[in-house]
């Protein structure tokens, strides 16, 4: 297969239409039959597959960027009465295992990112569906703020994975249903059962949407409902003006990723990658304007949105790397100095965005089912913002005794704004055993020399120069040669202790069930229900139950 | 394979012994290598099978009921310079995915049931580690209170099955690292890579044990350990006089399990089974004292032993059965007078362990990877304890229309005193959208009849007589019929909603990621890391990420 771009942008959208009419968008699904990332299969009544998926994420992240102006987006079919009949099944059959479960995982990543914009952005969804709406069509629906369903006796919601494939629902379908619309579980348990979904009043009374509406009102409705959402949205301050996301200037081949502060280098002999991700060379801003000014090229945001795509290509186009070694370069006073602006400008809604971007990316490194060292050395700028990097690390490795001395730090953006899934920060997380160390080590201005952060418990291992270099070889090799699945299942139960949100239970519980079912015989082997779909015999089941 | 009994007492114990020398209770593990459950595998080093493990849930249980004096708890090893080496890999490699998956959640639920001795009933737990404790021997520790370790230079605990076996510590393990004894997460990366594990002074450092001791001091510090734990132990009122649990009624044949007040019947054609569990028919005790003189006789009680095993029965006896038909019989108003004494008299320490017992056994119900419904009809006593049964079903049906109509209803016992994993009740849980519905049909006193029940939330489903034949017998074929891993996922997603803890951590992120590596070639294919342990050949890994 082809390397998969994750980059794309309105104008070469092939099944979404997003039209702006002032505070309103409308971002219209109408997938190209023919326009699936691979041959294969054809993506009918508005089915998806990952090249959809990659639009809808675009979509919601100009929507943040470009369009601030905007306060309701309003999802719609462009197919006659046929919402989204989910993602793509003979897609999801004929794909791998690994790549269905990454499927899977960023696909729930936009869905968190549309609810995220609702919630720390003003930009609420609204889901209108004219009529069918199944499996991964309706998981979408459930990402939204409101429902808004068609009653014309046909259309209705559905999750027809369990009883239809074999398989659950892969996008947090069903923890949406029980943790965010608070659908009473037995409920819950004959809706996931019934292929054919539910409708009309009991779609209502059940919770599953919030209003059904004749078909021949639908089109009013949708337009008064977002007008009265778009009434009631909080005034944010953004003045109107969004910043335009260029595309990122990047070199990708089998071996590289170059970007113009990430770069990553690919060892695919050893499974194993660098990333190295470079301070900011300019003058940090000193007013709200001058980031605005920057737009894109701002530091923290162009560098984030490096690091994203990073991230996608590595989990895509690089399956075989099992550990990403961190690195970063720079000055760590710089970074600092981004990190202060982002801070003090916070109030803008343009410095929100970026940070914002950077928890999403964060969060997106957490979820990625990679190892990560961080490697501490000298010329590096572990410092605030990318000291997020060595704290998502499964450990780190800081080199002592130089001269001059390696140092981390801490500043702004790790006191809370960068926030795990879990919903505590990165030093919360860390020192869940110990949560007076949280405020201690912020309160401290100075940076840390590696004894010092070794004391402070901020990295794992110090060791000197003269152990440096087999200590962190050793580690590595080792680390590259364990059981992959092994290390994701371990890095999935370790990565995050302390509370559990619907975030981390669809990652965490749901993703992993949904993990189990796509690897078992009774949904991917030869007589499994998921293989079958669609053809004439009819699935044959190993009863035993686990 | 023959039928696992989960039946057994201390003078029958094959690997284990439990003595008792005032409050403080000695539990040694001495496994006898070939007293395993099933030929092929030797237990050596103190490993594990699934029979020492009945042993060991025996004695906690009896612990609390035979000997509630108890106080302290000591887990030694009895063999030399060795803990235990946790579950016999040879057993793990030639078991069945649905054993593996099993075995590990009865002895999730085992360490479960330390802790909750320990949280509830004062009885504490003291992990006496004389040497190597690895994989689920560490796990074990972990359970208890506190962790002594030898300090000699080769005593290490560790956690050696992703780097080694390829698979995940099954007993909660990477959990109780981060959640219970928090551990740092970059540390708990370190140690759970680590074959030889961590020893000595770092074992403290990290917070792995709470103290090393010299061989020469080992079993004095232990002594004068448990000694203080006594002395420091809550007064609970316990008389010192236990009741003794009598072996059950039972006759288990391949199409029946028949206790006293629980009876399951088999149909493995349909894959189904009707369990029932009748009312007690005796007078409501009037005093405590009438409670300790029924002893284990005392409805509540013998009920909830006989449910217990009938689950366990199900789970490893009768793999097939997809769908659990849950019914009761009995007279409403004897169940809720049974349940008044229980919570009037809940000071008392016998009538507080029979509440925890019905406690446990419903959460392993709720535990159960088989889909419930409830069915209920004339005749039955769906009310207070039992209709935590009907709550904890995946759904419900409440016929309605009959003369005299059929009633459920709630009771003391349903307000609080038998939560689920999540930490809430099963109403609270029912009710997680409109929290004030819990208070007001508690507040009821009168009985709900169908139409009444249906109204308030309490049932799924109330047919009429005319559509209650097709109804259910439809529903129950259907469900019979669907994926058993995607019936498993469903309702492993569906079933807890609201906050995650520590043990729904274990059962609904842990162990579905374990229950996904137990299928993955990595570990159980031919070139498995698992499959392979002990031979010369080393594993072969597929190294695409998930």
């Amino acid at each position: 297969m082809n390397a998969i771009d994750f980059e794309t942008k309105p104008s070469q959208y092939k099944h979404l239409k997003l039209t702006i009419d002032g505070p309103v968008a409308t971002l219209t699904i109408d997938t190209q039959e023919n326009g699936g990332l691979r041959p294969g299969y054809e993506l009918k009544l508005n089915s998806y597959d990952l090249g959809v998926d990659i639009e809808l994420a675009d979509a919601v992240e100009r929507l943040r960027f470009e369009h601030p102006e905007v306060r309701v987006v309003v999802i719609r079919s462009g197919k006659d009465r046929i919402f989204c009949a989910g993602a793509n099944i003979y897609m999801l059959a004929s794909s791998s295992h690994p790549y269905k479960v990454n499927f899977c995982k960023f696909t729930n990543e936009t869905r968190l990112a549309m609810e995220e914009a609702s919630r720390e952005s003003g930009q609420r969804y609204l889901a209108a569906l004219n009529g069918i709406c199944s499996g991964g069509g309706y998981e979408l629906a459930l990402a939204a703020d409101e429902i808004l369903l068609v009653d014309d006796g046909n259309a209705a919601v559905a999750l027809p994975e369990a009883p239809l494939l074999g398989v659950l629902p892969g996008t947090g379908g069903l923890t949406r249903l029980v943790d965010k619309r608070k659908v009473r579980r037995d409920r819950a348990d004959v809706f996931s059962t019934l292929v054919e979904g539910i409708k009309g009043k009991r779609a209502v009374e059940w919770g599953l949407v919030d209003r059904v509406v004749p078909r021949s009102q639908f089109d009013e409705v949708i337009a008064s409902r977002a007008r009265e959402l778009t009434e009631s949205a909080p005034d944010d301050g953004a003045d109107g003006k969004g910043i335009e996301l260029l595309p990122l200037v990047a070199k990708r081949t089998e071996k590289r990723l170059e970007y113009r502060y990430v770069t990553v280098d690919i060892d695919p002999d050893h499974r194993t990658a660098e990333l190295i991700v470079c301070g900011p060379t300019e003058a940090p801003p000193d007013s709200a304007e001058a980031i605005h000014a920057a737009g894109c090229n701002f530091w923290s945001l162009a560098m984030a949105r490096e690091l994203d795509d990073a991230l996608c290509q590595l989990r895509f186009n690089h399956e075989t790397i099992g550990l990403v070694i961190l690195k970063t370069s720079g000055d760590p006073e710089s970074v600092l100095a981004f990190d202060d602006a982002l801070a003090r400008f916070a109030e803008d809604w343009l410095a929100r965005e970026i940070i914002l971007k950077l928890r999403r990316v964060l969060k997106r490194l957490d979820m990625t089912a990679r190892s990560f060292f961080a490697l501490i050395e000298p010329g590096s700028c572990f410092v605030g913002s990318l000291f997020e990097l060595a704290l998502a690390a499964d450990r780190s490795y800081m080199l002592e005794g130089t001269d001059p001395p390696v140092h981390v730090g801490l500043g702004p953006l790790n006191a809370g704004l960068l926030p795990m899934g879990n919903g505590l920060s990165r030093l919360e997380t860390r020192f869940l055993g110990d949560p007076n160390r949280v405020q201690q080590t912020l309160a401290r201005k100075d940076l840390f020399d590696a004894e010092e952060a070794l004391e402070h418990g901020l990295v794992t291992f110090a060791p000197d120069e003269l152990d440096w270099e087999d200590e962190v070889r050793i580690a590595i090799e080792e680390r590259a040669g364990f059981s992959p699945d092994a290390m994701t299942g371990m890095e999935a139960s370790l990565r995050f202790p302390g509370p559990e949100t619907m975030e981390t239970k669809i990652f965490g519980r749901l993703s992993s069930w949904q993990n189990w079912i796509f690897q078992r015989p009774n949904a991917v082997g030869e007589k499994g229900a998921l293989t079958l779909y669609g053809k004439p015999n009819l699935p044959e089941f190993d009863w035993r139950k686990t």
